[in-house]
């Protein structure tokens, strides 16, 4: 089973793709914690050159092939060995991420994003959990965070605003994929919520029940 | 006009590239001399990221996406502003590179490569001069010559004699393009041929008349 956490910056993906895997360990399963960019040596190194410097240095496409190169890697290294050796595999971020970032904010160029992801990654979550709140509560929660890759962040709350539309609007786009979690909660209690539905989930998938 | 150099290592690419833009230099054109990979500073480090460290770091579908980012980059920043500046741009290798290292020696890719080629970049060269030379010659030449970068020279001779065949058959699937230059005379004869296929190729073509 993969799983995927997404939503906008300071919804909480960070902290609940962490408790989620500790709940899940908790009851013995074996859970493989990552996150995008990067979750992998390479495509860390690839994180490491998108993120930093200049937010102008790429343009969008050159962006969306270094991406979709470090997600390759990542599935490669990462997503599938763990997958093939029975593993729950946790992401915080995947593939919706690109489709929103660079498919909308920086240019109409979701075709590409999706032509590429087609030919070149292939696999979606069979559980993508969208984390929703306000964008403004979410940007005074990202930046009252520590960490020195501020570049998306520095977009603002307008950015904020267009990406929680985008991500209400992937959900509808893929609803058998993804669930929308509220976010305006306590840590647990949105937990409990995203533990709740992994269960369900996992119930009716047959490497679930095999695992269960 | 932009021309490409391409061929097995040690042909004399390099060389040549230099060679030609010289000599367009002293009949007073305005010439970029570029390379690949690289070419532009975010191509230069994601070349770096490419050629570093252990060969098998990167599977053959990640190499092919960095050095497809890697060529965006390259055609945006460099390739581009030079040939709507009215210049000359000679390559040190471009596409046709990609399309026999990562599309035939790691894997049968070249259709993925295409699909790539076709989604983001686009542009061919107006000229591509392709050195033809024996493998064992080249590839003693290659070896003589200070270096770091062994990656791919390490592959050896049987991979060389495979390019040889790929790099003639490309000239046979581009015919237009591509013209195939014997590189086992002295780099001076082999440089001449060059100029003198680059001239006709200028006389040839509207932005070249104006240019003459
Ligand atoms: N439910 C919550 N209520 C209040 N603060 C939270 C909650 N979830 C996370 N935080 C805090 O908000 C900040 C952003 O959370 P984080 O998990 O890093 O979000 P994301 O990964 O989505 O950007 C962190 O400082 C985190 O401790
Ligand atoms: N025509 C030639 N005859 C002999 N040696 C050559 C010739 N052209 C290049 N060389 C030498 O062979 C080596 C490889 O040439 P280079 O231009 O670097 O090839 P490439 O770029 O195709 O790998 C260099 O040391 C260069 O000086
Ligand atoms: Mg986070
Ligand atoms: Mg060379």
């Amino acid at each position: 089973m993969f799983i995927s956490f997404e939503g906008i910056d300071g919804s909480g993906k960070s902290t609940q793709a962490r408790l989620l895997a500790e709940a899940l360990r908790a009851e013995g399963r074996e859970v493989v914690l990552t996150r995008e960019p990067g979750g992998s040596p390479g495509a860390e190194e690839i994180r490491r050159l998108v993120l930093e410097g200049d937010p102008d240095r790429w343009s969008a496409e050159t962006e969306i092939l270094l991406f979709t190169a470090a997600r390759r890697d990542h599935l490669e290294k990462t997503i599938r060995p763990a997958l093939a050796a029975g593993k729950i595999v946790i992401s915080d971020r995947f593939a919706d991420s690109t489709r929103l970032y660079q498919g909308i904010t920086r240019g109409d160029l979701r075709a590409v994003v999706d032509r590429l992801h087609d030919l070149m990654i292939g696999i979606e979550p069979d559980l993508t959990l969208i984390i929703d709140m306000d964008p403004a509560e979410g940007l005074a929660r990202a930046l009252g965070r520590q960490g020195t890759e501020e570049r998306f962040e520095s977009f603002g709350e307008g950015l904020q605003v267009r990406m929680r539309d985008g991500f209400l609007a992937l959900a509808r786009e893929f609803p058998t994929r993804c669930v929308v979690v509220d976010g305006a909660r306590t840590a647990d209690v949105v937990a409990a919520d995203a533990a709740r539905i992994t269960r369900d989930r996992l119930m009716r998938t047959r490497d679930g029940a095999l695992g269960a």
